[in-house]
């Protein structure tokens, strides 16, 4: 049984719905655990239960927001040498398209490959030029039918690595994907 | 006399169109002198000349097309020392919105910087959700008003800070900035 | 059988002769197949045939030398979608120390995220002060203990995530890590 | 008269050390007013009062402690274009070589781009295979001769751009560099 963290900082609620989506996208594929934290709940040990986390944060400065880099400054050192392993993705709102949520989404993958994790994006695309090849982003709340379905997608791809690498599982390796829109 | 490189890649002829509203923007400002040149035409001397450099490229895994990155490995070291204190700047077209434009101006500025150049983006927003605070970007070429203006203003800042700081003219200091959209 | 690709562009010799200790540590795990390949040699059918690639380029301008941007840039449409799920690290030598290193493996990891791959970095540390955690870095030619054995150390957790994720053994998950130095 | 921030943030004084002589540098360049301030005590004023601020951070997760991020946080929309063409560099200290040192630089920079103000790495090597390309930076205090003069360069390289961008004097334009060690 895969277990998935989705972390997530939100000011006004954007970054909390896109949380949500990649939640559901995470619940697509059976067998799985989901735990949906905001970053003021979220503890240590959500950090260490999961095998998997989508973490996302609202663009700051072109960086996640400190209430998440505080909680990977918090865990690192008690946590180290077992976050080894796990695997991770990233999503960001932004006030603007060019305002820095792909850099956000690196942030956060940075944090995560400094704890030992395996970090991904995705090569699909969810619409007419739109994809998520460092993570889901939107400029405000994820309203458009590709922005929405990328936060799903990487949600699901979070789980299907946890099914396929941490699990065992041979069912759930996503197959060749289609052309690129 | 402010002189201005306005230096791209391009492939299909997006970040063509882009470079080209670059440089227009430029040309918003007064005695600047402007050169738009493709990276394969583009000369170790094109980049000793600029006070101040524009540099896109089309967004390719997520950093500069190889061209360009050519074309930065190839002066680095013959230039070494004479490109400190230039004044920079990136734009970039990706094949769709989260596929790593920003990322890409990152990579630019990232080469610039390492040969000493001062490098910036623009707080202002050209749209609705729209802005360029590492540079101009968009997916595919840039048709909308806010992308379109994006890459102008770009070019404009980039003249603004050139008659600034190295020609010394106070008129051209930006204003204080607007309201964030 | 896990399949291993290092593949590394070098000028002088020194990321080869980081790549040569890639390729041993990678070597320390039983029954993985072994290419070391020079980016003027490698092809497409070497990117494809691999589970895990261990990439290093010289620091140039902070970013990957232009060679090894062209590998990617060349594979990334044919092999599209075909990439995804395959595991990567990086590595990377400088003409200094505070010279971009660090910079560069994230280029690298960046392009390898871009065409679907999972990243990693290490958190052990290979001596006082010397970790991995983006790849491995030296400053000229790996010389040092701590320098030759983040190499080696890199490879071997290459072929670990392999043997673990790909292969699916059970055998060859990295412990709980030490104490950091 | 130029005025520079020295802005830092330091858990076990090691980022509190090279801040300091990077202050050190700043005042090797004379008609300089300097600030050094640890982020628990700098206000908005700080910043707004500056023309030029090197920021230090701990290394943390490979990028500024959550404290520092804190700050550009709190200042980015009060002072929202009034940092623009403000000019700034970065340092940090990390627990080893390879340990993120340099994408915390780069982190920072980002920051600083965010909000409008131009930034800069050193091109002069201060040592045998010792560089400042993104900054300056030490694995935990500085103590060797290269590492010290980097943070003491980084400082002056402030103030020397300070001096000729802002203040429009002639005589402290860095020259031609030397050879590259």
């Amino acid at each position: 049984m895969g277990k998935i963290l989705v972390l997530y900082d939100s000011r006004g609620g954007n970054t909390a719905a896109m949380a949500q989506h990649v939640a559901e996208g995470a619940g697509q594929i059976s067998g799985m655990e989901i735990r949906l934290r905001h970053v003021d709940e979220a503890t240590i040990e959500d950090a260490l239960w999961a095998d998997g986390i989508g973490c996302g944060a609202p663009t700051q400065t072109g960086i996640a927001s400190w209430k998440m880099k505080k909680y990977w400054d918090d865990i690192a050192n008690p946590t180290w040498g077992q976050m080894d392993g796990k695997i991770g993705c990233a999503f960001s709102t932004s006030g603007g398209w060019g305002g820095g949520a792909e850099l956000t989404c690196m942030s956060i993958l940075t944090m995560m490959m400094n704890v030992g994790m395996l970090t991904f994006g995705v090569t699909d695309y969810t619409g007419q030029q739109f994809t998520l090849h460092y993570g889901a982003v939107s400029a405000g709340k994820p309203r458009t039918d590709a922005e929405i379905e990328a936060a799903r997608r990487l949600g699901k791809r979070l789980a299907q690595w946890v099914a396929t690498f941490i699990d065992g599982r041979t069912d759930q390796r996503p197959g060749p994907m289609k052309d690129r829109s």
